[in-house]
């Protein structure tokens, strides 16, 4: 994947932290007051602000026209901070990701922190530039907020959610009446690596890896190819919890097509594919975040596949296909030729990849 | 304050549990996968439904037109049920509020859960139940979502973050620039009941009283409001958090203009004002649920309290004056004639009161 892609890496914290007269979060910076007030005009509002933010109202006002998107999203990620990036711009990217899975691209975003007391004022630092950088990155205004504080030991850091509204692209035609037997299954990037990451730092877990979160954006991906190819894009969604197979299934889930997913054609890194062999595990199943798929008419594949590669998506590819043999089920055409069915994740695999 | 107000009082839970295969939330049901499914299928989107929530995107899709508010908060209330409601009206009407006192009719919600391990199936329908009366009363749609599961020990029951999107009252122009000497503050009820009521359930303070917590959308007080008065309203805030003392802080924190609160005039329930002497705290500083501050032109003063009175809010008030005497100060004149300064919450008085 191309660095543009990944706004989690290279990033530069370049805004030192002002000296708070507190380490760390306490119970008083959620009680609306004083200590609340401190909290936001010690840093906070100038890491983040904006010309909507800084009216400081209960909400943003501001104009809109025409179709739009919106989309919610709570992020409770564990550890906070992985090889890739941080629970803040996988707060920023999962919501305009979201929103580009509607055909939308991300405009206006709402932030909410739950903090728990305790946290380091270093952490919670570190997380408020990523956002920042990952907005920018995305192109997208943090608009309005809150923040609340829970006791010790009644969190866990600090839960995110993000919410966002997005403006939905003029040619965009996605949903389940769109799908046709004969589409192809597009894949942007290689898969499993946002899991992995997140596996390799949980405690318990203790394997070497240099496997890095696929945390990125995509809703330009989305944008460029609603351009070039219009209602020639019948389907659109990104590969999160649950991880390819889930996804597939769910688009599959309303009985009215099926899919087959071709596993020689699913790139997978190679540090990636060795990690899920070592602890057991099937990367369609892994969790991604920054990937999706993206359901296209037969004659548009290709260059589909094309136009994303050239867009920073090297390893996009056609996947597998949609058809009307074996309606509700996805079926894995393994490298050796034969078929199985994919269902969706059964249980948990890893609780709290995002 | 009248029935139709309160939106937690009188509700029946009318649609009973449907038969689910587990007694409590578990980790699988926020994995994105096969269990996620169940616990959404079995009851959660029955509960919810619209036509909007029901395309079961990634988010919702719909059309505006024109100046919208957009705002966010996230609930961590402890407990979670209280005389008078319990999270998830106040979800639901906290986020109507803030959208309100943009000048904003919430038309559009998102509903993001993060559930701890645990929590007994029977809270959470009742939660849900709850959520979908209030927003049914608000007349609002919970057109997107997300769950998220955190480990036991990691969170608290439920935490729900609700977002939301208004269309802005064609007449309102509210904001500090409007603020002028003279004008008066309306409130539309008597102030303090939600934080006594949350306290007086709170583990360690053991006291009887019948206070119930004043949680009910605002909103349509506000519409009234300014289809009546349009620009002579000139500011509104609710005054939750902190409750009337930080708020008013708040609308004279910018410097222009001071604000005056009459003691004898600010309505409190006799049993929330014993309450407040008994447990030593001071009822401006006392969190609430449904009460908003509104500065009004002087001369439309007494016309908009009848209008309130009228719409709901018998016991609504001048209880104070804007001046230009002593900026970016709120004094109170005590009900034996001495004044005061009033300064915001100094520390935390309750934590996680909504």
């Amino acid at each position: 994947m191309a660095p543009s892609n990944n706004n989690s890496k290279g990033f530069q914290l370049s805004c030192p932290m002002p000296k708070f007269d507190f380490d760390a979060i306490n119970l008083g910076h959620g009680s609306g007051g004083i200590l609340s007030q401190r909290l936001l005009n010690s840093g906070v509002f100038d890491v983040l602000k904006n010309d909507l933010l800084n009216t400081r109202h209960d909400g943003a006002v501001f104009d809109l026209q025409g179709k739009v998107a919106f989309s919610t999203d709570s992020y409770v990620v564990s550890p906070l901070f992985f090889a890739g990036g941080n629970i803040g711009d996988l707060a920023i990217n999962g919501t305009v990701n979201d929103l580009a899975m509607c055909g939308a691209m991300a405009r206006y975003l709402s932030l909410s922190f739950i903090l728990e007391e305790g946290l380091p004022m270093t952490q919670f630092w570190e997380i408020l530039q990523t956002i920042r950088q990952a907005a920018d990155h995305a192109g997208v205004q943090i608009v309005t907020g809150d923040t609340k504080v829970v006791e010790r030991g009644k969190g866990d850091g600090i839960f995110i959610n993000t919410s966002g509204i997005g403006i939905v692209h003029a040619q965009a035609a996605l949903g389940w009446a769109a799908l046709q037997p004969g589409d192809k299954v597009i894949l942007n990037a290689p898969i499993a690596a946002h899991g992995i990451a997140i596996m390799s730092q949980r405690s318990g877990l203790d394997f070497e890896t240099d496997v890095v979160s696929d945390t990125a954006p995509v809703h330009k991906a989305v944008e460029a190819l609603l351009d070039a190819f219009g209602s020639n894009i019948h389907f659109l969604r990104d590969a999160t919890r649950g991880g390819l197979a889930s996804v597939t299934n769910e688009i599959a889930g309303d009985g009215k097509v099926g899919i087959e997913l071709w596993q020689k054609a699913i790139p997978v890194a190679e540090q990636v594919a060795g990690a899920c062999e070592m602890l057991g595990l099937d990367p369609l199943y892994v969790a991604n975040e920054g990937v999706f798929v993206a359901i296209v008419a037969a004659n548009m594949a290709n260059d589909a596949c094309a136009l994303l590669q050239s867009k920073g998506w090297p390893q996009a590819c056609i996947a597998g296909e949609v058809n009307a043999a074996h309606k509700g089920q996805v079926l894995l055409r393994s490298a050796i030729g034969g078929r199985r069915v994919v269902n969706m994740l059964p249980g948990e695999q890893l609780p709290r990849i995002c």
